[in-house]
Order: structure tokens, then sequence, then C-alpha cells
């Protein structure tokens, strides 16, 4: 298994798409994705931000002696390992004031990109007077088990600690130890996630309230488990997204299809394609054109996000190439407008996986199963969710099953506003209606203080980006207004229960 | 390691004193206790209900096949074991009525005698119209992991998946299965436990919402860990029961310890103890005589319940000796008292570890550390609970350390008011006040709907055992009847959610 070691993703903008890979009918070479070209792009428009905004002198990293594995007492799972945190104390209020403890909960990549890519908490540090911890998710970037990458990917049998149960288990003992090191036992504490964070952000809020009084949970399918939610969603929104955007572009994409499959069934029709799509390596398959595209749409529609708005530049490339133009060349103009032309071919380019790749695979073929599929009221050819193979691929692969049923016996899902309108408080989940993954999202109120806080035309996790005065739109700035006095409220009442109990 | 396999312990009733025995300075000779003799009287006490209410024909049992490892996908994890459950279906209103489940959620023993003896599910059945599900917990009676239960006890190794987080995990499973197999999703399940068991209904109800719509936690001494109660609590309790019985049967076990020492420092010291106790064996050590009693005063504490209340009748065999007997007859014959007076020997008898003894030892070990010390405000000579030194024992005896400080980690217990006034629902802790343990319970309301229920003069789990019409008290008549109309409280709002929400 080759991974790349050195890439550092950006935070919450890489819940990538491998359902699609394992779901289609012919998988890819390596039987696991490569890297969804969401990375690149995303990366490097928010590369400035980072760059910008990371005032390394704020940051301080530490390393905690991690438990390997929390629910078990056997001689190995004492075994512990490094797992880092950065805390930023310049606008902590301080133990004395009981001030609180804004925390990023690490998702499926490493921690780098987060201080800068995740805009909610150095945004909102001097308003909460909070000090700022995040944490990374154990099996990515620096805090890895078993003493090298390597070993701890290296099968089922190491890969085995690496879940979600244990990941939120690690932030528990992490954030008590941080409350007890600063004296700040008092100091109510917010986590925040994006995607999957964000499920983790809502679920840690779920299991461990006596650590974290709130969480804001970001664009977090915790409903695209089981059968709770249609596993065409995804899809259906990408599929509207375009629409939206422009009738003929839908048109066209719905079109491409059997365009590419006539092209393909034509003499010497694979060569055809490579040239007309400029891939970097002939096309083997239609299926990794057809990938590669899906991948593109839906990427667009996930991140169709102000000020650049993908999902309009690849339509104003389908529908800008010259009338009378034939299918595929305004599909590629669309790829085209999306790299905004710099790339000097296209499809399979040979890339390194990301850890975010790598270690996403294993967490989708373990307890992760999103079933998506993709069903014939899309844009897309059909090809639905079909549990039985992605079982059997997930364990020609690892070696284990999936255990699909888990995650909704572990944290549940169904019938969540009966289960949760007299259980639990204080959860934010925020969506963005554009996003395919709100699809999976809570976008009702549960009851007072689990709240659904969503917008017509926002996209994946966009609320907890960095702020951006001069192009973020008003309805933008609105949710994330009524995210930080709804935590507020919170706060607040946390603070005279806590003086009338002492 | 020697074990009984065949003895059948009663439920709720073995919530045992390791912490004596791992405490005192002199550890017996296994290094893990002998079977608490609560075990004997207990059961005798409870044989004939055990006989009369077994109508046997109306309870199935049933084995699931369970994970052994729900927080690992290591290969291991994915072995399975047989997990018994019971089920009483004779009462229940069936699922289209959307009829109630009460299961009560097995805890350190066999399950054998929890349909007898869990009084509180036959009780209620007609009441509630109830499914009763009775589920065992994991290393206990017919639900052993690694095929035998020696395979299963025989190191850390196999013994490390031994916990409550896997246990109910295991419940959680279980109970899901039951509802999808009876078409029963819609029906309210109330767990129900007592002792540990009680902190499992309760932790259930926490982490399981979507599982469980309430709990009831019989005597469940969840704020017994770290430092939230007082180490002494448990014999400061006892010393109280002892001294509102007889003041002067309290002084005379006071004086009773120095004067053992004394005698035993005498010529032929540990001869001459051994002579006025009977004891079955002549005794090594006067630890072995100290550990004994202590049991018995704790024991008979603990369960101080109609119509026996074994504390008067210690006392009454201490105080009943004639004028002038010097304090260790008197001593003994409280001893002869407790059991009345039919026992061949006493002290050191040989006998049979009792799995509870076992799988407790391992428990108590590992995560479940109740830090119970003596302290010199009680009728007891000092013997603080010492951390690393119970660390050690447990390291030495089992090879692994305990982990002291998780079950706070996972399940809370701090603050435990400003934690879950706003947070969480329905459950129930029930105690009485005469239960030792009652002072690591719950004895203040929380919220509305976590509630404490307590009596002065109840007993460890007395509530949840079969009433008695002829002899339970008035009080102990009231504290069930108000428990039963809460949980029907709970399940008259479910139905009305219910019905709002389709």
């Amino acid at each position: 298994m080759k991974y790349s070691s050195t890439f550092s993703s950006s935070p919450c903008l890489l819940f990538i798409f491998l359902m699609i890979f394992f779901n289609s009918a012919t998988a890819t070479r390596f039987n696991i994705p490569r890297l969804s070209p969401i990375g690149g792009t995303i990366l490097q428009e928010l590369s400035g931000i980072v760059l910008q905004s990371h005032h390394s002198e704020h940051y301080k990293t530490f390393y905690y002696k991690q438990t390997l594995d929390h629910f078990n007492y056997r001689p190995e799972s004492y075994s512990t390992f490094r797992q880092r945190y950065v805390i930023n104390f310049k606008y902590w209020g301080g133990a004395n004031a009981s001030a609180p403890i804004l925390a990023y909960l690490g998702a499926e990549a490493p921690l780098d990109g987060d201080i800068a890519g995740i805009g909610f908490l150095t945004d909102n540090a001097v308003r909460f007077n909070a000090l700022l911890v995040y944490i990374e998710h154990r099996y990515y970037g620096k805090s890895i088990p078993f003493g090298s990458r390597e070993e701890a990917l290296k099968n089922a049998s190491t890969l085995g600690y690496f879940n979600s149960a244990q990941a939120i288990a690690d932030y528990a003992e992490i954030l008590i130890h941080v409350k007890k090191q600063y004296h700040a036992e008092d100091s109510p504490v917010i986590v925040v996630g994006g995607s999957y964070g964000g499920m983790l952000a809502s679920f840690f809020r779920l299991k461990y309230p006596h650590v974290a009084l709130g969480a804001l949970a970001s664009s977090a399918p915790i409903l695209y488990f089981d059968d709770i939610t249609p596993h065409d969603g995804y899809f259906s929104i990408v599929t509207k997204d375009f629409r939206e955007a422009s009738e003929t572009c839908y048109q066209t994409i719905r079109d491409s299809w059997s365009e590419i499959d006539k092209v393909a069934s034509q003499l010497d029709g694979l060569s055809t394609l490579s040239k007309k799509f400029k891939t970097c390596n002939p096309l083997e398959t239609t299926s990794e054109l057809k990938n590669y595209l899906e991948n593109i749409y839906a990427s667009a529609a996930q991140y169709n996000r102000p000020p650049r708005y993908p999902v309009t530049v690849v339509c104003g490339g389908i529908d800008g190439e010259a009338f009378g133009s034939d299918i595929l060349s305004k599909i590629f103009a669309g790829v085209f407008a999306y790299y905004g032309g710099n790339r000097s071919c296209y499809v399979n380019a040979p890339t390194n996986l990301s850890e975010t790749t790598v270690g996403w695979s294993w967490q989708t073929c373990s307890e992760m199963v999103i079933p998506i599929g993709i069903e014939n009221n899309t844009m897309f050819q059909a090809d639905p969710f079909v549990l039985s193979e992605f079982i059997n691929k997930c364990r020609a692969f690892y070696g284990v099953s999936p255990r699909p049923h888990w995650v909704t016996t572990y944290y549940g899902g169904h019938d969540i506003k009966l289960i949760l309108q007299r259980f639990g408080s204080n959860i934010i989940f925020s969506n963005g209606l554009r996003d395919p993954y709100s699809s999976g999202g809570v976008l009702e109120n549960i009851s007072d203080s689990i709240v659904a806080v969503h917008t017509v035309n926002g996209s994946h996790c966009l609320d907890i980006l960095p702020a951006n005065k001069s192009s973020d739109p008003d309805w933008l700035v609105k949710q994330r207004k009524i995210e930080v006095e709804i935590i507020e409220g919170w706060i607040a009442k946390y603070y005279s229960d806590l003086k009338a109990l002492n």
C-alpha cells in the first residue's frame, strides 16, 4: 500500500467520495481510490489563508501519551502512542474566569491545515475569550500508533484500533488532561468539527456530556447510515445543484455518459477518449473517465462556495463551448474550467495516495459505512449501492468485514427526533442545502437546544471556514452569527448553573 | 485459579467486598478473596422464592451470536460467543400496541437466579403489559467467550474483553435484535439493574438513549470512583447501621479488634482464637479472622432487610451473650447468630470461588476501581485505600494495571448535577440509606426526570427484589409504587411523542 506521508490536507475539505469508487462496477486498479481531485483545487484556494493567518508563535504543540485501546485490557491494549494537539493561549480569559475552551476535533486528515482552516475558532476566539485546542485524530498526521505509519497501516491487526469510538475516547482523555493541566475544570468546552469531524463533535457531546458542554457539528451526515437516508440523496443533490445552475449544463452532463459509451464502443474508442480528455495515461476502461468526471461534479457541488462557486465554473465551461461543439468537447471544457486550465494532462495523473484517502478507505470499510448510491433520477448513470458487494470488496482488501450497522447501534440515528427531543442538549447541526451531504444531515430542530441551522445556498462545512469580510454573502454571515449566539446562550446558562451550585 | 462453574448466585446480592480483601495489609493466600459469606446466607433465604415463582414454561432461553470486541476491527475482534438471554412473553401486550419491554441487565453473576430474584420485572409485568427480557453479562454463566471458562479466564489476554463498555454494547445489540425480531421497534424499553447492574442500567440510558427509554438503577454507586465519594463512605454507614441498632453492640465490635490483637500476641494466641471462633482450619493470621468479621458486618449492613434484618440478628447475638462474657465470646455469638447456628465451623471453611468472586475480582482490578477504605471514624481498625498498593497487587496478579480513572472518563460522575441537569432524562437512582453503597449513590434529584428515590431504612437493591405482601414495610411498598409511577409517566410521554410524530 502506497501513501504519501508528507501531503498535508486541509480540514473538513476532504470528506471524499470513496463510495463512488468502491461502488462503481469496475473498481480501480488499486481497489482503493486515488486522491480525490478536490484536494488539489481546494488546497490551492486555501493556501493563501494558511500562510497568511498561521501566526505560529501563538500556537504550542503538545503530545499526549494516549492509550491504544480504551475498551480492552489485554496487555497490548496498554500500548501508547504520541497524540498531537495544539493550543493557542493568546485569547484565553483564564481558569479563574472559567473562560471557555473551543476544541476542534480532528477528522480524517493531519491536523496541520486546521489551525488556519477552521476559521470558526480563530474568528471567535476574542469574542469568547477562548482557549483554542486542536486535537489530531488517531492514525493521521503525527498521531500514529505502532511507531510508524507503515506498521500502523500494515493490516487489520494494526488498523483495528482505528475507529470513531476510540477516537472520541482519545479526545475525552486529552480534554480532561488539558482542563486539569490549566486548572480549567470549570471552563466549558465547546467542541467543533466538520463533516466526519462534525459527526464526531455531535457524538462527543452525546457520549461525553461531562467533558463537552456543547457541540457545533458542521455538515455532519449522521443520518447517512443504514437506510435512514435514501441512498441516492447525495447524487440527487449534486444533480439539483447543476440543474439549478444551468439546465443546458445539466442536460449535457446527463447525455454525456452514453456518449462516452458510444465512443468507447467504436474502433480505438478508448484511444479517442484519451485524446479528447488529454489523459495523462491511455485509458484502460471507461470507468476511469466516468469516475473522474463524477468526482469533479460531486466535488464542485460539495464545495460550491463563494467566491468561486465551482458548479458555476464547470457549467460555464460546458455551456461556453462554441455552439455546435460535440458533447464530449463540452464536458472537457467543463473539466478544463474546473482546474482553471492549469494542468498538462487529466483523468489519470500519477499521484500519491493522501493520508486521507488511505485512512478514510479503512474507516469506510470497517465502521463508517455510508451507503451512497446513484439512482436513475440523477444526471448520472445508475450505480446503486449494493451492500453485499461493498462488504466483499472490503473483505477482499482488508481481510475483515465492515460492520454496517454499528454506527447506528452505538450512536443511534433512527427516529432521531423521537429519541433526542427529551434527551441531550446543546448541539448545533449546521448544513448548507447545496452540500450533497446535507441529505444525511439533521435539518430540523430536535429540541430547544439540539437545533438545526442551515442555509439554502451553503456548501460543505462553509460556516466553520475562515470568514472573509469582502466576499462572504449575507446569509453566511448571518448563519455564523446565529451559531455564535446559540453557543453564547449555552455558556451563559452554564455559568448561571455553576454559580447556583457553588 | 480455581472457581466453581456450577455455583449459581442470586442477582444483585453479590456486590461483594473484594476491596476489603485487596485492601487489607495481609492479603489472603490466593490474593483474591474467597466467596463472600453473603452468598450463602442470602441464597438460603431466597431459595424458597426461586423455587416458588420460577414457572419455567413462560420463560424461553435464547443465545445471541455476540461480537467479542465491539470497539476494534482486528480479525480477533470478530470472534463471537453465545450470549444467553431469557424472554417471558406471557404478559406482553404485543408489538401492535407498542407494549413496553422491561429488560434486566445482568450483573456480575450468572443469570439463573435473576428470573425469580428480580421481582421488579415479574411483579410489574401485568401492570405494564410488558415483555420481560433478562440478559446475561459476558463472562458469566453460559455467556462465556473463548469456548470455555478456563480459556476465558486464563489471563489478561482473554480477560481483556471483560468490561462494562463491552457489556453494555452487548446489551444494545441484543435489545435491538429482540425489538427487530418481534417487530417491536416502537416498544419502549426500560432497563433495570441493581448494584453494579444498576450502574450499567444508568450508563446504558446515558450511552444508548436510542435503545432504552429509561432506566431504574437500584443501589448503583456510580459516584464511588476517583475521589467523588469519600473513601470511608462504605464503612461509615456500616458503623452507623450497627450503632443505630445497638450502642453496646457497636461498642463491643469496636473494642474487639484490639482484643483479637491482644489474644493473638499471647502464647498460642492464634490457636486460642481458632478455638474461640471454631475455625475450620487453624488460623494463620489475625487478618483471616478480621476480614471474615468485617465481611459479616458489611454484609449484614448491606442486606439489612426485612423480615430478618441481619444487623439486628448479629447484635442480638452479641448483646444477648451472658452478662460478664468476654468480648470475643460476644463477637462469636454474633457470628453464630448471623448464620443461625447451622455451621459446623467458621472463618476459613474450604470453599470454591464463585463465578462472581472470580469475575468481580478481575473487574475491580481492571476497570471498576471502587476505592473503599476504612478510616478511624468507624467501628473498624483503620485500613485506608491506597491506590498505589491496589495497583501493584492487581498488576502482580493479572499482569496488567487497573485504569482507576477510566470510569469517570467514560461515564462521568464528577459534578453530576451540573452536567446532567440539562442533559439526559429518565433515570431513577434508587437507594436505601442503610445500604453502605448508598454513600456512592445519587441521593438528590438531578432534574425533572433524572431522579433519586431513596428510603431511610432501605438496604441494597431492596426495591427490585420480589415484593412480599405479608412482610414488606409500608415505606418499601411506597418506594416501589413511586418508581412504577415515574416509569409510567415516561412511557405515557413517549406514547404521546410517538403519536405526535406519526
